[in-house]
């Protein structure tokens, strides 16, 4: 089977054939329907995050994928179901108390590989296999977002994680503020301005303002789409974001998928009184100056906190994926700009000024 | 009345006579016991945090009281209950919605005011009034220690905002780490240590190891007593915050008592992975420069969080009053270094060596 790799000692993706893989006992094959690329993607092919898996001279990538179950393998299953796998999976020395209580999430590092980023190959590739308790059933009719589960369920555990430490008064968040308008950002986006949520999602979202802040000049498609959503485009360059409460307003919540340390730093002024910043960036060491009297005077004094957030687990994914059925079928669309085969993978991992998600089809339905 | 205050114009407290105060309607007269001195009371008299009441030229100070009804004035309160008055009060213009919803300590900067801290006349005068619901029964055997509930209430709401912040996990914290060796320091080491809780406290507190982070040579009363505690001192010039994993472990909570801005920075590396820093400190405007990468990187790497918490409300001194209750009296005495008097106050307002917690007594019970 085909599959799209990162080789030990090349640069840049390749595509390799693959003996397609024979499923365990207690585990399913499953026909890969398309995968996203995402920055960590790009983080792995250019080896400042994640790595191979043991003893291995390639990793396969892809941690966004939609699936189709081929053989159930006397697993619950049903075959034609259409799944999404979460990301990370025991180590190699066996499972532990966060995978027990599923909360693979929790895990500190070396306790999880991640399929398609550190130690584990990714569903970037005709068939993969999974035991099904990672598999999260998916609704037929939006297959072709299914891989959008992912990093919204990221996002449906920031939610849950900055709800949680607003928990102990009463909070009534009106303006939230997203750093950063790649796809992440722009589906939180409108996750925060459409309220989408349901029985399993974890937080209220009703936003009355949303704001998304970005370095990009217009025209650009991602401002377009800001301003489809209806929220308001703040230029990086024009307002640096501690200057947001002058420029707009301090914001309730803030959500900063950057990835750009200060944003780290700058959010706690950028917050209205008892407001939370959730972090989901993994930036690089990087040495700078901070007000950090000011910092730690602001958190203090007006009940602020920074939460920071990573991964996500089936919870999650349940959420996300209700999330996805109630966001509108266009802004999924505009979102996916490019959409690449196996046989031309090249565009999936370009960054072009108009990609915005590019997915790697293997499949459809 | 004699009155304990900070006049305009003049350095360091001094002993007035004011009028015995007349309470309003729906207010009662207080018979102050004790008043308790604290970091706050010497950053109002240095000016460098509160403000006088508005057209006045002193302020009374004091924040940390225990008192007697003196005159019940048609309340519901009994002559001689023993009491602890709360901090904040509705400002001038009336109240608002925090102290509607008795969360007055969630309220921004110009929604309130603070008794014998910022615009309203504190407690260190032979009497005050107050409404009945800013006062909390306290028990009458322990009176002496009653102007402790004020901060240990300020522990308890960090508690419980620190564990909301943990709430949307399965979390076990086992080690705790508290930032400086003041009384409120070593008195929420006892906390943590002594697992003190009640059916009033927010937080399961049951820490397996505790340790105290100072700047204090051995020998030192404040060491002793950490050291009786049972917890482990830290001295932060030997072992820096940031290497206290390495000298130590990581902390699954850190308390940060200090107002040393690096702090809050440095405990993001203190912290175990999914840990949590409360940050109760208050330090001016300082820049300097700090690995905001690292601390970005591991705040989301490592679902770590960082929660800053000002004042309290009645819940939480409830439950301060509890755990009072439950810390062991030889404690709570051996923190009382100094009990002074309104004829000779300036021994409660000095920063010996020996000092721990100073006291105004101006009644006993």
């Amino acid at each position: 089977m085909k599959a799209i790799a990162v080789e030990r000692g090349s640069e840049g993706p390749a595509v390799i054939e693959k003996p397609r893989p024979e499923p365990e006992e207690g585990a399913a094959l499953l026909r890969t329907l398309r995968v996203g690329v995402d920055g960590t993607d790009h983080e792995v092919i250019g080896g400042s995050h994640g790595g191979f898996p043991e003893g291995e001279d390639h990793m396969v990538l892809g941690h966004e994928a939609v699936a189709v179950v081929e053989d159930a393998n006397g697993t619950d299953l049903d075959e034609g179901d259409v799944v999404v796998p979460t990301v990370r999976r025991p180590p190699a020395d066996g499972s532990n108390e966060y995978f027990e209580r599923g909360e693979p999430d929790m895990a500190p590092e070396g306790e999880y590989v991640e399929r398609g980023i550190v130690g584990d190959h990714g569903y970037m590739a005709e068939y993969f296999t999974s035991p099904p308790e990672y598999l999260v059933p998916f609704p037929e009719n939006l297959w072709e977002y299914g891989f959008f589960a992912e990093p919204v369920s990221i996002t449906e555990k920031a939610l849950e994680h900055a709800y949680a430490s607003r928990s102990a008064f009463e909070w009534s968040p009106e303006s939230a503020l997203v750093l950063g308008n790649r796809s992440l950002g722009l589906i939180t986006l409108a996750m925060l301005e459409f309220g989408v949520e349901s029985d399993r999602s974890f937080a209220d979202r009703d936003f009355d303002r949303t704001y998304c802040l970005g370095r990009r000049e217009r025209p650009d498609p991602t401002v377009d789409v800001i301003e489809e959503i209806g929220a308001t485009y703040v230029n990086s360059n024009e307002t640096p974001l501690e200057t947001v409460p002058e420029t707009h307003e301090a914001m309730d919540f803030v959500y900063e998928a950057t990835g750009y340390a200060p944003h780290a730093f700058e959010t706690v002024e950028a917050l209205a009184p008892n407001g939370v910043g959730a972090l989901l960036g993994i930036p690089d060491s990087w040495e700078f100056e901070v007000d950090g009297g000011r910092i730690h005077n602001e958190l203090v004094l007006h009940n602020k906190a920074l939460v920071g957030t990573v991964n996500s687990h089936v919870k999650h994914f349940e959420g996300a994926i209700d999330a996805l059925k109630e966001l509108p079928e266009w802004l999924l669309e505009d979102l996916v700009t490019t959409v690449a085969t196996p046989e031309d993978v090249a565009p999936a991992f370009e960054y072009g000024h108009d990609q915005i998600k590019a997915v790697v089809e293997f499949d459809s339905l």
